[in-house]
C-alpha cells in the first residue's frame, strides 16, 4: 500500500467467475443497496457482532469485476431478476451506476468453442485480466470467487496431465495472480490432481467447495439433532426442484453427482453412517430462480418405533448465495491481509464440502467461525504464524518451479 | 443398604407420577426390553459414549413404582399400546413380569373428588408412599419423575397461600421424601410461589420443565440456524395434532397455554425477538398416541426476499418421551449420589423450558450435557463442591423450618 | 338504452362493495390487462370454450364502480400490490387509465361512526348511488358484487327487526336498484331473516356465498375422492395463514366462524358425516396478500390401516379471487338479461356455501355450470321460463309492498 | 351352472398372479375378515350402495388360488405383514384357515431359470392349472388378476414373434382357460403386439392397467380441478418413496418407465398438455410396505401470479390395492356372467392407464362406473347385447385358430 493511499481508502477487489450470472448480479446490486442503506444487511454473517473489530474490509470498499462467457450487461440482467421477483422492484434502477461499473470490469471467459489456446495460455490470460483489474482500480488486493454454473463432474480418475476443466483454469489463474480463491460451486476448481503441487506450496489462502444455501444447510443442523438424541435415521431422501441456469446444469447427471457428493458428506459425517435414500435434482424452468427442496427422513425411535420428519425449503437461490459470497470475499481478503495461507477449514460454515478438516455440524462450524473471527481481531499488528492446519510452509514455494 | 447387598446390586428407584399412562408404560416395558437385549438402546442418550464411565446407574438396576389415579393394570395398558402400534407387537408379553412388578408398586394418587385431606396431609401421604417404596425394595435411592397429563395453567397471580395444584403436591412430596425431582410436563410442579423457600434450601437436585420431544426439539436447532445465518425470521406458525390423553388435556386452552409458553421461549431466546405467529394444539383422537407437528417459517433473506421453510414431524409421543425419562432418572440419580443439589441447568438439552440459566440452542445444550457427563465421571471419590449455578448452600436448610 | 347506442356498444356495470380493496383493484387492473392482450385469461372460467356463444358480456364491455369506506385511490393501491408481488411489476402503469376511471366511480360506503341514517335511509342512498352509476355511464345493466372484508358473524338468532349488518344494507340496495347481487364473502348479505320476504319476491337473480379460492376448493375435490373410494376419513384438520386485510378480519373469532361454516359444509356434504378436526385461521401480516393452507387428513383404508394425506396450498388471495369475480359478474349479468331470477344454484362451482340446492363435489358443480352455459346459449330470443328451482313467481312482487 | 348347484352356493374363483405377495395376502386375509364381520368394508367400492342389486358375487363366495414363484406359505406371509403394521395384529390368526386354504391352491409360476418350455407350453401349463382349480373347487367361473411385481418395460419395438414376458404368458393363459383377465400392474400383460389377434377375437372381458392407489389417484382429481378453474399448470413434479418388493422392482429404470407412463397419461389427459416435471420412484427398504408420494405443482393464476400446491400421500400399498383387487374380481366376474366381452373401459376408475376409451378425471370415471353398475343391474335375465365399445363380435372367434 503506497503512502499516498489512506487506510480508509483501501479498496478490495472481488473477481467473480460467472460475473454475469444471477448470483453475481445479486452480489453487486446487493452490496450497493446495503452500502447505501436501502436494505438491512440480512443474511450477511460478517455484519453480525461476531465480526465487530475483526478488521474485515467494509462493504463500501469492495470493487467488482470478473470473467464470463456471455454478454448480457449487468444492468439488464438485474432488470430481468427484478421481473422474476429475485431483486426488489426498484433496485436495478437504484444501483444502476454500480452495476454498470462492475460490468465495465468484466472480461471474456473461456475457453469458448474454437479457442485454440492451451491450458497454460488460458491461465496466463486469465491471471493477466485479474492483475490488470487490480492495477487499473488501484486495489490493495483482490479475491477470486467462482459463482459460475456447475460443471459436469470429471468421469473416472483423470490422469495428472489431463485437460483441466475451466473451473480449474480460473482457480490456477487466481493463485497465479496472487489472489485468494473461493470455490462457491461444486465444480472442480483447485481440487484437481494436476493442481496438487500448487496447493501444497502456495502462500495464499483458499476456501470452498459448494455454498451451503438450502437443503444441505438444513441437513447440517438436523443430522446432528438426530445423532445427539441417539435416534436412528433409517433413510434420508430428497428432491430438489430448481429452474434458472443451475437447474439446467444440474439436470446433467454428472453435474448432479458433484453436487450430491457434498450433500451426502454432511449426513455421513453427522450420522456416522450414510443412511438409505437418494437425492434428486430436477430442472424445472417454471420455477425461475426459485428452488424447492423436499426432504423425507425416516427414523427409528425407542423400541424401533418408526417416525418421519419432512422439510420443505422454498428459497431464492441467488438471494441465499449472494450474502455468503460477500462474507467469503471479505473473510478471505482479511485472511490474506493477515498472512494466512492454505485451506481455510474454519470457513466450513459456508460450504457443503469444506476444504481442510473440520466439523460437519452447523453449530460446531459456527463456533469455529467465531474462533476465526477472534483470531482475525488479534492479527492487525502481526501475521498469524501459529495457525494450525496449514498444509505447507509459508512462502517456501519457489514460484518458478510451479507448473501452473 | 444392608451388608448383604453388594454394590453391584445397588438398585435405584424411579417413582413415576402418572404411572399408568402411556409414557410410564413405555418406560417400564422399554427398560425391560433394552435390558434383555430385545431392542437396541435407540433414543437413550445416556447409552451413548458420552456417558461411558460417568457412573450412571445401569438400566438393569432401575426399579419402578409410582402414583396414579386410574386403575388399569400396566400389562393391560401395554397390550392397548401394542394394538395402537406404540409398542412392538410381542413386547407386552415379553415384558409382562416387569410390568406386573411395577404395577404392584403403584399407589393411588390424588386428590380425587371427595378427598378431604389438606395439602400438608396429601404431601405427607405421598412422601410416605415413596419412602415405603424405597424401604420395601431395598433401594439405594429413588428419583421422582412427573409424567402425568398436563394440568391447566394457573390463572392469574396465585397468592402464596393458595391451593397447590396436584403436580406441586407430588413435587413437594418428592423433596420431603429426600428424592430428586424431575418435571417432564409443563405442569407447575416445583414452580409454585409457595414452594420457593423449599427450592432455595433443599439439598436435592431437580430438573424440568416439559420434555422436548418434537416441535420444540426442531425449533431448538432451526432457530439457531436462522440466527447464525443472519436470516430474519418474520413469522413462525405451528399446529400440533395429537390424540391420546395429552390431546384432550391440551385442548383445554389453559393447559395449552402452559405448553406454548415453553415452545415460545426457545424462539425468543434463539432468535432474539419473538416472531409473529401462533401455535395451535388440536385434540384429534383418531391419531391415538401419534402426533403431527407442522411448522411454517416465513423468513427474509438478502434484500428482503421472502422465503419459507416448513417442517412436518410425525412421531409417537410415548416413544419419544420414554427414553428421555430413563435418561433423566439415571442422570438425576447420579447427580444425587454425587452430592449435587438445586436446579440442574445442565439438563436443558431435555426440556422446553429448562430450570436455571443455560443456552436454548440444542447444540450448546448438548455441549453443556457433555461437560456434565465429564463432571460426573470425576465425582466418584468426592462430592462435586465447586459446581457453579447452585442456588443455595448445600445442607444448610433446617428442614424443621420448611413449610412443605 | 338510447337508440344511438348499438348493441355491440352495450356496456355492463360491475359495482363492487369494497371497491378499493386488493380483490377489487386486481379485478379492475386484470380486466384491463386481459382486454388489452397483456396477459392470457388464466383463471377466467368464462373465457374457456364452455362459454363460447353463451352470450356473456365481453370483458371489454365491463365498467367498474363501487362503494368503499377508505380513500386510497386505485392507482396507488395497485402500486402497493405490485410492490408486494400481487400484480406484475408494470401493470399499474399499463392500466392506470382504467384504474383512474374506476376510481372516479367509487362512492363513500357506510355507515361510518357518527352516521345517523337508519337502515332504510342507507339502503336508499346506496341504491341511488348505483342507479346514478348506471345512468351516468349509459349502462345496459349492472351487477353488484360484495368483495369487502369479512364481517363478524351475527351472534345468536337476530330478531327480524334487528339492525342489518352493512353487507345486508348493500345487498338490499342492489335489489332496490334492480341489480343482480353476488356475495363473494362469508358476510351475511342477503342471508338475513329480515330480507327473506325480499328474496322470495324479487325478480332478480343472485348468487353466493364466499368464493372458493383455496383450501375449500381442494376439499371439494378431495372429499369426493375419499367418498368414491369408500375410504373412511377419520379427521380433517386445517390451518390457514394469511396476511392482508382478510387475515386481520378473520383473526376475529366471530368472522372466522362465518368462514369456517362454509369450509365444513363441503366436508359434511361430500363425506356424509363431519370428520374430527378443527380449522384455524391465523393472521400473519408478514405474508402480505399471500396465504398458505395446510390440511392434514387422517383416513382409514382396508382393514382399518391408518393413512394420511397432507396438502399445502400457497396462493395469492387476490389473484385467486379476481377472475372468479369477473366470471360471476358476467354470468349474473347474462342471467339477468335472460330473465332468470332467484338463487343461481348452478353457480355453486364458485362458492364455499352456495345458495340453492346443488352438489358439493367440484366435478358435479362443474357439470352443473356446463348445463347452465348451455341454457344461456339458448336464451337469446326468449326468456328462460321453465328453469327449475325458482323460489318464487316471476315478477309477482309488488315492489310497493317491500319492506327493504 | 348345473341344476344341482343352488344359486346361493355359486362360487367364483379369483386366481392371483403373484399369489404369495403382499397384495395377494392382504386380499385373501381381508376378504375373510370382512366376510366374518371383523372389519367394515372400508375401501371396497363394490360394497357401497352404488352396487346394490348389481348381481355381484358375494365376498363370501370368492375362492382364492394362483401362481407364484416363491414358496413362503400365506399364513407365514400374513404374520410378517402384521409385524410390519400392514395387517392388524390379530388378523393372521383369525384368518389362518382361509389363508391355508388359498395357499393349497397356489401352483408354481414361471418360467424359472433353467425352464426349457417354450411360450406355448408355458401358456398351456398355466391354463391347465387354472382349469384344474375351477374343476377341483366346483367354481361357476374364475377371474385372473395380475398382482405380481412390476416387470421391466419392454425395450424398443418388440417384433411380433419375440419372446413374451411372463405377464403376457399368464394373460394368454387366462383367456385360454376361459377366464376374464385383470392387469393390476403396469406390466405388459395382454398389451403385447403378439396378443393383438387374441384381443380382437376373444369373447371374454378384460381390464387394466396399473391400479390407481396413490399419487395418480390424487392427480386424477387435482388435474381436473386446475383445468376446470382455467389455472395454468406450469410444472408437476413428483417423488415416490416405497419399500417392499415394488420399491426394488421399480428402482429398475425400465420398470419405473412403465409405471410413469401411466402417471403421466392422467396429467396429459386432464390438463390438455403435459406439464414440465419429472416423477421419481425410489426404493427405500426402510419404509417396508409403506409408501410416500410428494407432489409439487407450480401453477399460474390470474395475471401470471405463481402459486404452488404440494401434496404428501402416506399410505400402505397393500391396503390400498387389496380392496380394489376384490372390487375388480367381482366386477369382471359379473361382467363375464352378463356376457360382456372385450376391454372394460368403464372400469377406468380403478386404473392409471385404462383399457379402452374413457375419461381420465376421477369424477367422470366414477360416473361411468355408476352407469356400469346400472347396466349390470338390468343384466340378470338377458345378456348385455347392445353395449357400445366392444372391439369384436361376440363368440365369433374360432378358438382352434388362435395362436395363443
Amino acid at each position: 500500500m503506497s503512502a499516498s493511499v489512506s487506510p480508509s481508502a483501501s479498496r478490495v477487489g472481488v473477481w467473480l467467475i460467472g460475473a454475469r450470472g444471477s448470483v453475481a448480479t445479486t452480489v453487486v446490486a446487493g452490496c450497493a443497496a446495503v452500502t447505501a442503506g436501502l436494505h438491512p444487511p440480512t443474511g450477511l454473517v460478517t455484519e453480525t457482532p461476531m465480526f465487530a473489530d475483526s478488521g474485515l474490509p467494509a462493504l463500501s470498499s469492495l470493487v467488482f469485476g470478473g470473467h464470463d462467457t456471455v454478454d448480457c450487461p449487468l444492468p439488464k440482467r438485474a432488470e430481468a431478476l427484478a421481473a422474476g421477483g429475485v431483486l426488489p422492484p426498484g433496485l436495478p434502477t437504484a444501483t444502476r451506476a454500480e452495476l454498470a461499473a462492475a460490468d465495465a470490469e468484466i472480461r471474456p471467459g473461456g475457453p469458448l468453442p474454437g479457442d485454440t489456446r492451451d491450458a497454460q495460455e488460458l491461465i496466463a490470460a486469465f491471471a493477466s485480466d485479474i492483475q490488470d483489474f487490480i492495477r487499473r482500480c488501484g486495489l490493495t488486493r483482490a479475491v477470486v470467487v467462482n459463482v459460475a454454473s456447475t460443471e459436469p463432474a470429471p468421469t473416472g480418475a483423470a490422469p495428472t496431465g489431463a485437460a483441466l476443466p475451466p473451473s480449474s483454469l480460473y482457480a490456477a489463474a487466481a493463485l497465479r495472480a496472487g489472489c485468494p480463491y473461493v470455490n462457491f460451486t461444486p465444480s472442480t476448481g483447485l481440487n484437481h490432481p494436476a493442481l496438487a503441487p500448487l496447493l501444497t506450496s502456495t502462500d495464499l489462502p483458499f476456501a470452498g467447495r459448494d455454498g451451503k444455501t438450502g437443503q444441505t444447510l438444513l441437513r447440517s443442523v438436523l443430522g446432528p439433532m438426530f445423532s445427539q438424541r441417539a435416534l436412528a435415521v433409517r433413510a434420508w431422501s430428497g428432491t430438489n426442484l430448481l429452474g434458472g441456469g443451475d437447474g439446467a446444469a444440474l439436470a446433467d447427471p454428472a453435474a448432479a453427482a458433484a453436487k450430491n457428493a457434498g450433500k451426502e458428506r454432511v449426513l455421513t459425517d453427522t450420522l456416522g453412517t450414510p443412511p438409505e435414500g437418494e437425492v434428486h435434482i430436477d430442472d424445472v424452468p417454471a420455477l425461475g430462480d426459485w428452488k424447492t427442496a423436499w426432504d423425507h427422513i425416516a427414523f427409528d425411535g425407542f423400541l424401533g418405533t418408526r417416525m418421519i420428519l419432512q422439510t420443505i425449503w422454498q428459497g431464492c437461490d441467488s438471494s441465499l448465495a449472494a450474502p455468503l459470497v460477500l462474507d467469503l470475499a471479505r473473510l478471505t481478503a482479511r485472511a490474506h491481509e493477515a498472512g494466512l495461507s492454505g485451506p481455510l477449514g474454519e470457513l466450513g460454515f459456508f460450504f457443503k464440502d469444506p476444504v481442510g478438516d473440520g466439523p460437519s455440524a452447523l453449530g460446531e462450524q459456527y463456533a469455529a467461525l467465531g474462533r476465526f473471527a477472534e483470531r482475525l481481531r488479534g492479527a492487525d499488528a502481526r501475521r498469524l504464524e501459529d495457525r494450525p492446519g496449514r498444509l505447507g510452509g509459508r512462502g517456501g514455494a519457489d514460484r518458478s518451479e510451479e507448473q501452473w
